[in-house]
């Protein structure tokens, strides 16, 4: 189905870009971007409910592959990522326990989560990487975009232990778990509790341009800007 | 032009994609993908040779419109740019300055430079935000596969003075400088000196995806990973 399909088939019948089902497409949430911006920064959120449908391997790992060709300081790579998939519930299990709670309480139904970790020093020199996290957080939104690409949608959370996650993952030190990763397809919105399903049903909200984006010095508006 | 005519076109008659020249699709970084990724993430690659042509104003405001739809914790969207094009010779003078020498020597043929600075705190509670750096992180990486989809490239430098920009860029306290940017056109490779041309006509290199990803605790090889 072309984008030009499937904003016809909004108005008139609503069906899912992966499987087809009803509710799907009426749940992209409908950004209000300011200029025309690439269908895959545009179609992406984080949603909470996931369908209880096993991410194929292949796809797996190709949103790994993706992250692989992330651009990093010295080409240093830091990221690392510890995956867990449902049909390994010991793995998942161990997973989902670092997460908190409340995050516990949706994420159980994705069928994959992740901790995503960095190494803090560069393996050259042992100097510490002042882009660890910089260069993880890229190459975790190159997966997320190619996780679009595949009907696939990421859901990454600060709210989870990295203590229990460093002891429970056996991570190394020098590496430190940056954050949690839910990853899957769209779920009914309808299984979610009243306060997440609201949430859910919201659409996305930035600050504008005018408030991050400055031309030469700090506070100076662009005059390219409008 | 599609992709496959542009795969076509690179077996008979080389042809830029965004200016229809004959060197740059020659220029184009063979990266050897193990799995089939997007081919946003394919073709960007980080050059040092940029064509003496400016960025239209629809085209930064887009790329700027994609950094602002990355996801953050908290939604705190931590990032900020300072842009500087070489039509405001001062802004971009300046903005130049912060470079170390070595990336000077290329930089300053780059149509645009930029600042990549975060706020480390968050606005609503003043606490520290763990994750400022991995989220301009994820802005950046938007913002330069936007750029890619627009025929522009990005090359990032963790090689420049994070007090200089600091100060000559009046960065308030609390908000960091954390990578500088040049964006541009492709250029010609026959631009740059003997050292910096040979890295340019490299192809990319990463770690394979066995080295970064486990299953279910560090150094587990996952069962869906060849």
């Amino acid at each position: 189905m072309t984008s030009s399909e499937r904003n016809n088939a909004m108005i008139t019948a609503p069906l899912c870009v992966c499987c087809n089902r009803a509710y799907h497409v009426a749940m992209e949430k409908r950004i209000s971007a300011a200029h025309p911006i690439h269908e895959l920064i545009a179609r992406r959120w984080s949603p909470r409910a996931f369908a209880d449908r096993a991410v194929e391997p292949q796809k797996l790992q190709t949103v790994m592959e993706a992250a692989r060709w992330a651009p990093s300081s010295s080409n240093e790579q830091p990221w690392h990522f510890i995956v867990a998939t449902k049909d390994q519930p010991t793995d998942f299990h161990r997973v989902l326990s670092c997460l908190v709670e409340k995050n516990q309480q949706w994420a159980q139904h994705a069928p994959v989560l992740m901790i995503a970790a960095t190494a803090l020093h560069f393996r050259k020199h042992g100097t510490a990487n002042r882009h660890a996290y910089y260069d993880t957080g890229q190459a975790v939104a190159y997966m997320t975009l190619q996780a679009t690409a595949l009907g696939l949608y990421i859901h990454q959370m600060a709210g989870f232990s990295p203590e229990t996650a460093q002891k429970e993952l056996q991570i190394p030190e020098r590496v430190e778990a940056v954050t949690a990763i839910a990853m899957g397809y769209l779920g009914d919105p309808q299984q979610l509790p009243e306060d997440l399903r609201q949430r859910e049903l919201a659409p996305g909200t930035r600050k504008s341009t005018q408030e991050f984006v400055f031309e030469g010095r700090w506070g100076q508006k662009p005059v390219w800007l409008t």
